[in-house]
């Protein structure tokens, strides 16, 4: 297993939950990466008041405004990071940002499945596209031919409970909504696999655990992972994916996760 | 392996293709459906000619107006549905309406993402929905207490293009909106099957083989499978479901398809 060795990240959602506790695990590496962007919907906004805290602290941290669901959005922030980024590219895309709908199959609406799928699924490929110019040139850059994260990568956050084999935690919530999107969102991931490996470029999907965040749960239906366990473990994942990882799906553990 | 023995079926996207092709099949049994309800956009167009004739012949055959991707127009089919039935019950909804876009991961777009994903997965969700009281009541009045498509079933038309592992036919068309609705198309299938077991509802999902259609693809491709074959094949399997295969992923020839 190597070590991750990055110049650059963008974490999506970045403001709570697996999106912050990201951006701290990187902040607090041994080798920090030269740029850590977290992109949030409303940067000034009192939800990203720690992220705010930690950029006084951080001058490696850039905020950058971001809607995924909005393409000019998206255009917009892959503009800007491509200027604090100089002529060098961007080595990690985690598209983090997700939403879910606490609904069940009979009261599932057009509106939820569309805002879910739209944030969940469609978002992950715009960025992909967005930022595949920045990708590339961190992979052309790269002293390594093999694909790997310290190289180029887009790590799509999906869910076990996305598992078409596993339903994870269908007693827990039906939630088809997020279902649907996040099995989409694996085969996108498989897509981007095989459309961006000829740039270097190494696409995986992670499930994080069942994670005590706002949407994980309340804290009575006790998920079992902690923001710090789910990171630490994904990261330590992260820094072993190589060629034949490219395209699959892993929990924050580094097991398959079954389709 | 028992014989498919239905009093009612009801087929979206029925004037061309596959769709067509099933509402034959259904005309043409030893012991045809009392009902088959055959849905398209616009019964009265040029498109559903065929489908104009068939009914002229057919006092059986019902062309009901249907839009997908509108809730208010599938209310109104079940309702249509439901006045033919009297107190009578539907056997069988086959989702089979469908769309695809020719894209590739480098110009997919918000607009075409969803709209392939509103046709091809939201769709089936609200039928299932919609449709859930009358075959809930067909469940009901079958004599057998175990699932069949005889009794009452969904049947989703995916599509291999939707496996995740194995991502059929990349080369010959990334289609990635496609594939991505199909996939979840495969999920809200498991969906439905975990939420509507209780109900007596077997669902399942069916790739049609790559056929000779519109949108298979022109002559010049040369899809493998005809119409009838790929039909003739998917009746046959409907015929030799049971309760262990309800949530599965199946081809025209009864293979399991991996997800």
């Amino acid at each position: 297993m190597g070590e991750l060795r990055i110049h650059s990240v963008l974490v999506t959602g970045a403001n709570r939950g697996i999106g912050l506790g990201l951006v701290r695990h990187f902040l607090g590496m041994p080798n920090p990466p030269k740029w850590v962007f977290a992109a949030c919907r409303d940067p000034k906004g009192q939800r990203a008041q720690e992220l705010q805290n930690l950029a006084s602290k951080h001058p490696n941290l850039v905020i950058i405004p971001l809607e995924v669901t909005d393409p000019a959005s998206i255009k917009a922030a892959a503009a800007r990071v491509g200027e604090h980024l100089g002529g060098s590219g961007l080595n990690l895309l985690i598209n983090n940002a997700g939403m879910a709908k606490p609904k069940s199959l009979d009261n599932e609406t057009l509106e939820d499945m569309t805002q879910v799928y739209t944030t969940n699924t469609i978002g992950p490929l715009l960025l992909g596209q967005a930022f595949l110019p920045l990708l590339k040139k961190a992979a052309q850059g790269s002293p390594s031919s093999a694909l790997s994260c310290s190289k180029a990568a887009i790590i799509n956050m999906s869910s076990s409970g996305g598992s078409i084999e596993e339903v994870y935690l269908w007693n827990y919530g039906q939630a088809v909504s997020y279902r649907c999107s996040k099995a989409a969102l694996n085969m996108l991931t498989k897509c981007q696999s095989l459309g961006y490996r000829q740039h270097g470029v190494l696409c995986v999907a992670l499930h994080p655990g069942w994670v005590q965040t706002d949407m994980g749960g309340a804290a009575s239906q006790k998920p079992p992972v902690t923001v710090e366990e789910s990171v630490g473990g994904m990261l330590k994942v992260l820094s072993s994916l190589s060629e034949k990882e490219t395209g699959t799906f892993l929990d924050w553990e580094g097991e398959v996760v079954p389709w």
